[in-house]
């Protein structure tokens, strides 16, 4: 059928579309962009084989499948959705369980279904007389909604739907977000506003970002989240928190996604009234137990508790001179019998403690191994300093044979530009993950730890401290929307690329235009070396300023804590560079299984990325590209800048190509970045300089400005410090 | 031209665009909602009248006239925008001065225009042979820019156009916005999440929210905007800042809107590295007229400062036994000479003075009257102790004769519910500007004391206390936008009444609909006085809660400060309730011109609305009702919660009249209101009970708690405080 239309309404329809297009713009609806696939044959294909959508099943999982179907199709394939209520001849598009479709449980596809688990789905295409459909079944509604956000996600990507047969499993079952939320809604470390938990409206007002936040982690497979800061507020655990945490539980939970809380040692003095929190005392143990039936009487799935004990002033077991096992077997214990967890951090080190910080959580760790309730998970950071830029992964992977480790990246930017600088966090993630313990020999690739492959492990997990805040395009920087992408796909699979993660998230995001992806994608890879580069190359680490972590201050020293010092870190002198890690230092080598510990240990077969880490080094020695190490650190440096300012001319080619908003946002910080980069660069090499006493090579750009223009930079009020 | 459309394209046109409409529903647009007009027969005939739209004029203002009226129009009449460069004959829009535009210096407006001043418009209809035109026109492009928000304003609200002939001027020439924003974008008394200035990433990031929030304030008149905290921070005045400051400055001007920051008086000492503040020392009179020189480099068109001096810990004039006087003239001097102003806070008391903290501003500025440099104003709060739900106005309005004075309301709701209750505050604003002074015989209003008619100030000014923060829909509460939009409308016209700007702001934000304008209506202008019901009626205030001002706490006492208490201001005992300020008091009452200081001094011709601000009134007084002030009490805190509970009663009848976001976020927070209502009728009549040793009622629903357990509730982490 056909109907008139006047022209000019045609064209304000069109124009109104735009408007509506760019006001979208805003980046609120993350990779979940739903815009009319632009290119045409492919829209009449997809089209073609999607003629109609069969949901079955009455769940509100399976609502949210249905409202998400409704929404991604009419949005990408530009149409009204035929929704039937049951199986009719065609082509068609089926979406349920063998349990909710007499339709899907008729094929038979039990084989398929075994290999699933709980949360895997399957899609595929089956021709039959009648039927030319395209199905997608899971053992389990939440696989079910998973498979949905896959299929739309292929159509956002423009991949083809023919011959489509797929099953996807998560690698690993905890798949979480951190939230290092406070309940006075400032985020600790948090670059993207302030936290979307709105505690004072709950339960009452449920803001509309709470359920598109659990649609977005559904849709990159994310399955919990802790919605708390683990330097904790046992505030939290009161019933009137708790009767807000369960209205959030409610709305996330048809999206698969569980609610954990961080759980404050103290809490049984500070809001059980106890004199102690010791955690083999009777009291204690009972109020933890009593604690957790009164959570789960809210909160029926909750998942756990995340906690940070003992470090950095958190109240924790050694108070009362008891071990991390202790407790986390205290809080286990209470949570078991709900089938809850706890996720203990390994992020422990002590100033009373002359050891190197980079080897305390292993030492204090590795003689608990196996000490531990089995529905524990030591949650170990990626390196073992801090979410530096670059660290060797953390020795405790592989380590812990008994006990399973997940690991916790950090999605949120804290030393790598907070929200202003571009960095594309999957490179580091992947290199940890790629990168081999040898605790069985070769091939004991960190991901082996986590997904439980090499110890088989029953737990499993990973966690991503978010980079989320209530900005209203969730992240801050239009491109760390990317970086919450990224942890989710590999948490759902390590395996995934750096190069593939980046590739998918620009096309869901941007535009499947290869001379939009192209430029993206050069930026986004770039990114972080970049970062390293002009921060802490080589292998240097922890080298920011005082207050913040966002500027450069290798010459912060004496102060009250010295491994919160740059130079406790730098080791600069008269000699060389670094902290001497080998057996002749701190021998933190040793942490590292044979023949890793060698390796490391060695100045000329260190990889030289993590010289400084593991060695102090004069300043003339050779390095592989036949500099002394002053110029190869000049060249890191320089080369740092120069990358910036590539990225800054990448992005500038994409004027006009995509929405003028995202554009003018990146560019803007680009341009801060290039003057921060420029900062870092500068005020190392002239601080180092004071060491070496060595010139920066002619061929560089000199800094305009003395070493101590550098130093008294000041910066205050910076976001999330 | 018709040309065929597919229907199923149709559909998902009509579809998309509902969804679109429906995503703009998060009242990001304020009442700027351009959303096609729903009646077809006043759409046909605007779009007849408006065939062609000339605008003349390159200035950034002119050019912002353009863009607001393409966006206007297009999306109010559904139609492409025919722009044309010089008028032609037809049926047109002419828009610009007479400066810019031959065609309109042709018409001979002269006569109107002398009346516009440089702010005003005018918009008449001319018919001629050639032309049957609309005009626009005004003295000054800014003057333009506020006639083109009235049409599209005329347009919203669907006015007729015929016969249209408007001249519009603003009677008050300082029209702003207070932000009591911090550098850390925290907002002291702000409920709609966090500061909307990003201070890290300016002046290189431009916020598209930065030109919206200059786009809004244009569109009700709102010329002037003071971005810091009056609680200042001397960083401001830096040139790091000043830098950012100048780059909104920027995106600001074509609005019409200038900035203003506040000054800390001990900035010389902090900033300056001077060690006095002493406003006589020549030291500190040559560090701010620097300073001012050095700001206006910034910004050419800087408005000025606003201090709070010598109040509240602020540092002042007064640490150096100078006056009030003395530190505004210091400051006005260093401005006067870029024409700029200096709005000296009245809102000044100390804890080592016992007098009545009510009559402290007066005793302290009334002897200054006339003293003051010619470029200063004293901006005074509408009532004299703080923002209270209801108070006197302010006796220093009328009291002040050669000094200007200039309005301070507060349009964020630190004592009215802050972000969660429902409250309209035009009629708190107009019962105030309504009131008679007396000062110059019967009829000395308050606004014309303000407008400057009364004593002929040159200078006028009005300031809002802002309720924007970064919330999507910037003022938290849906309803609050209306306190924004209400107080540049009356700023620009103090005589407005509170039902007008009602349904003005209903139509624009909402919709024309009859059935829902009434029940919004009837719920906005019976919130206040619900409000003063359920917390403070007959005269009480400052009766909240210590840490906070949101919830009850009659019986707060035994503070380091007495007038920081509850029981200062409510005098509970055993005899009656109130203060006394009439003669055999405080005298408060002597501060108000003849004849009101013996009726508000008389108990008897005392309005009851103020009883018992002005009279410690027996438990047993009859009052004009028959009922004793125990029962009148019990009447009135009863009718506030009815009240509440009849508001919530009537916005559920709006269920799928207006969009679902709104309503549902509105129906959120009233529960919550209702419940909070409850809590403070309780709470106070318990605690009052124990003085008045008489029962509550038996026809009215009895507490169901003690007294104990309103006393014990604790509120942690509220937004603001």
């Amino acid at each position: 059928m056909k109907r008139y239309i006047d022209s000019k309404v045609l064209f304000f329809i069109v124009a109104l579309l735009s408007s509506c297009l760019s006001y979208a713009n805003d980046g609120y609806r993350l990779w979940m962009r739903y815009d009319r696939i632009t290119d045409e044959n492919l829209l009449s294909e997809y089209r073609n084989m999607i003629s109609q959508v069969v949901v079955e099943g009455t769940s509100e999982t399976m609502m949210a499948v249905r409202e998400e179907i409704e929404s991604g199709l009419s949005g990408l394939l530009d149409t009204d959705i035929d929704f039937a209520d049951k199986p009719l001849p065609g082509k068609v598009l089926i979406v349920s369980t063998p349990r909710n479709s007499k339709f899907i449980e008729s094929l038979h596809f039990d084989d398929k279904l075994k290999e699933l688990g709980i949360e895997g789905f399957y899609i595929t295409k089956i021709k039959t007389e009648k039927f030319n459909a395209i199905i997608i079944t899971a053992n389990t509604d939440i696989g079910v909604l998973y498979g949905t956000f896959h299929l739309l996600q292929i159509l956002q990507t423009h991949q083809p739907l023919e011959d489509i047969d797929r099953v996807s499993v998560p690698k690993i079952q905890h798949r979480l977000l951190n939230h290092w939320d406070n309940l006075d809604r400032k985020v600790e470390r948090g670059y993207a506003g302030f936290s979307l938990w709105q505690w004072h409206t709950l339960p009452d007002y449920h803001d509309p970002r709470y359920k598109d936040y659990a649609r977005a982690n559904a849709s990159i497979g994310i399955n919990g989240t802790v919605l708390t800061n683990v330097n904790a507020n046992a505030q939290i655990l009161t019933p009137e928190y708790l009767e807000k945490v369960a209205a959030l539980a409610d709305i996330f939970r048809p999206y698969g996604l569980k609610v954990y809380l961080t759980a404050r040692f103290s809490a049984p003095i500070e809001i059980g009234g106890l004199e102690t929190a010791d955690p083999l005392n009777e009291e204690v143990i009972d109020w933890w137990n009593r604690k957790a039936d009164e959570i789960y009487t809210y909160i029926p799935d909750f998942g756990g508790f995340l906690v940070k004990a003992n470090s950095e002033g958190q109240p924790g077991p050694q108070n009362y001179n008891r071990t991390h096992a202790d407790g986390a077997n205290l809080l286990a214990r209470a949570v078991k019998p709900h089938r809850g967890i706890v996720m203990w951090r390994a992020f422990v080190y002590s100033n009373e403690e002359p050891e190197d910080r980079a080897k305390q959580a292993y030492n204090e760790f590795k003689p608990l191994d196996g000490k531990f309730e089995d529905n524990v998970l030591i949650q170990v950071k990626n390196g073992a300093i801090d979410f530096q830029p670059r660290e060797p992964f953390h020795p405790l992977f592989g380590a812990m044979i008994e006990t399973p480790t997940m690991m916790e990246f950090q999605v949120t930017q804290e030393y790598l530009g907070q929200g202003i600088h571009l960095t594309y966090l999957a490179p580091l993630y992947t290199e940890c993950l790629d990168a081999d313990t040898y605790a069985k020999g070769e091939g004991s690739y960190v991901w082996k730890v986590i997904d439980g492959e090499l110890y088989e492990n029953k737990l499993t997990g990973m966690a991503g401290v978010s980079n989320i805040g209530d900005d209203r395009n969730w992240c801050g920087h239009p491109i760390a929307q990317s970086n919450w992408f990224t942890l989710g796909r590999l948490a759902w699979d390590p395996l995934q690329t750096s190069e593939n993660m980046a590739e998918e998230w620009i096309r869901m995001t941007y535009s499947n235009d290869q001379s939009i992806i192209d430029p993206m994608m050069q930026i986004m890879m770039m990114s972080r070396e970049a970062g390293v580069n002009y921060r802490t190359p080589l292998g240097l680490h922890h080298q920011m300023a005082w207050h913040h972590h966002y500027g450069p201050g290798p010459w912060i020293k004496d102060k009250p804590r010295a491994d919160w010092t740059s130079a406790y870190y730098n080791r600069a002198d008269k000699e060389g560079l670094g902290f001497d890690r080998t057996k002749s230092g701190s021998d933190a080598v040793s942490q590292y299984f044979p023949p890793l510990n060698e390796i490391y240990g060695n100045i000329e077969t260190c990889p030289e990325e993590f010289l400084l880490w593991f060695h102090h080094v004069p300043w003339d020695y050779k390095m592989k590209s036949g500099r002394t190490l002053w110029e190869e650190l000049c060249y890191k440096y320089y080369l740092g800048t120069d990358q910036v300012k590539e990225m800054q001319k990448t992005w500038d080619s994409l004027e006009g190509k995509i929405d003028p908003e995202s554009f003018k946002h990146v560019q803007s910080l680009l341009k801060i970045q290039v003057r921060d980069a420029i900062e870092w660069r500068n005020a190392c090499l002239l601080y180092f300089q004071t060491f070496s006493n060595m010139p920066i090579p002619a061929e560089y750009e000199q800094p305009d400005k003395p070493l101590e223009y550098y130093m008294n930079i000041e910066r205050k009020y910076l976001p999330g410090s």
